[in-house]
C-alpha cells in the first residue's frame, strides 16, 4: 500500500505573523484580518462560500521539524502523543484552523478571514465551510486539554525546523 | 513555489462500508465500530488520547474522481462551487470527520471509533483531538447548508472516478 500522498497546494497565506514566534497557538486570539490567495485556477471553486460565518482552513505546516511520538506542548509540562495534541511535527503536519470568514472574491481567487494561526506563505492545501450540526460539539470532554486555557498562550520555536 | 505536498500515510480504515456507494454522507449516521490501524511506527504517537471523547480524522479520499469547480452536493439541487461544500472531488482530496472515540490501544496501534464516513482501506493521514474551545462553535451560520439536513441521507457513486 502507498505510504505517501501528494496533495495540491491551492493557495498561500497572508498574514502578518513572519515567523512561528511569538504567534498565538489557536486561532482564538489573532486580530487583524489575514487573506488565502489562491492560485486562479481555484478561484471559481469558492463560488457559493459567502454566506459562511467560519471557515476551516487546512494547511502544509512547512516549518515544522520531523515528527516526534511525543511533543512537549504549549498547555502542559508533560509531554504528550502528539495524536495528543495539535502540535505541528507531525507525520502528515496538516494544520487544521477554524477561522472567521470576512469576505470572499472569486474573481480575484482571494478570501480575507481572521483568526488564522499560520504564518506568512504558509501552503493552503484545502478550504471547507463550518457546518455547526457535523463539526459542532460544545459538550464532547476534551482528555488532557479540558483544564487548558490557550488563551493568550504565544507558540516559540519549539517546533521549527 | 511547491505546488504540491507530500504528506504521510499513517493508516488505514477498517470499515463495514465496502464502497462510497450508500454510505451516510456524514459521520451522524454511522452506526458500529470502525477501526483506524495505524502502522506500528505511530503507536506510540495515541499515548494520551485516550480521554478525548471525540477527534478528528484526515483522511485521503482516494477513490474520488478529480476535482470540480462546481460540484452538486447531495444536500441541494443547485451545484455549488466545491469549497463551499464537503464533496470529496476538490484540488487536494482531505476528508475531515468528527468521529466518537471508543478506545486506544497504543500497543497494537489502533483506535476503534463510531461515525466514520469512509470506506474500508482509506488512507488515514492524521488523527487530532477534538477540543470544543477550537472546534465549536455551535451559532456559526452554515450559508447555504443552513437548512441543510444530513441526517438520513445515504452517497451514491457520483465523485467516484
Amino acid at each position: 500500500m502507498s505510504t505517501s500522498v501528494a496533495l495540491r497546494v491551492i493557495g498561500h497565506v497572508r498574514s502578518q505573523f513572519a515567523s512561528p514566534q511569538n504567534m498565538p497557538i489557536q486561532p482564538v486570539d489573532v486580530g487583524p484580518l489575514q487573506s488565502i490567495e489562491l492560485d486562479p485556477d481555484f478561484g471559481p471553486a469558492l463560488c457559493d462560500l459567502e454566506g459562511f460565518e467560519r471557515i476551516w482552513v487546512l494547511f502544509h505546516c512547512h516549518l515544522s521539524r520531523d515528527w516526534q511520538a511525543l511533543v512537549q506542548p504549549f498547555l502542559c509540562s508533560q509531554p504528550k502523543g502528539v495524536f495528543a495534541t495539535r502540535a505541528p511535527s507531525r507525520p502528515s503536519p496538516i494544520g487544521l484552523s477554524n477561522v472567521a470568514l470576512h469576505r470572499v472574491d472569486t474573481t480575484r481567487s482571494r478570501i480575507e478571514v481572521t483568526g488564522l494561526d499560520a504564518v506568512d506563505g504558509t501552503p493552503v492545501l484545502d478550504i471547507k465551510p463550518y457546518v455547526p450540526s457535523f463539526d459542532s460539539h460544545p459538550e464532547s470532554v476534551a482528555g488532557w486539554l479540558e483544564s487548558a486555557e490557550p488563551h493568550g498562550v504565544r507558540s516559540d520555536g519549539r517546533f521549527v525546523r
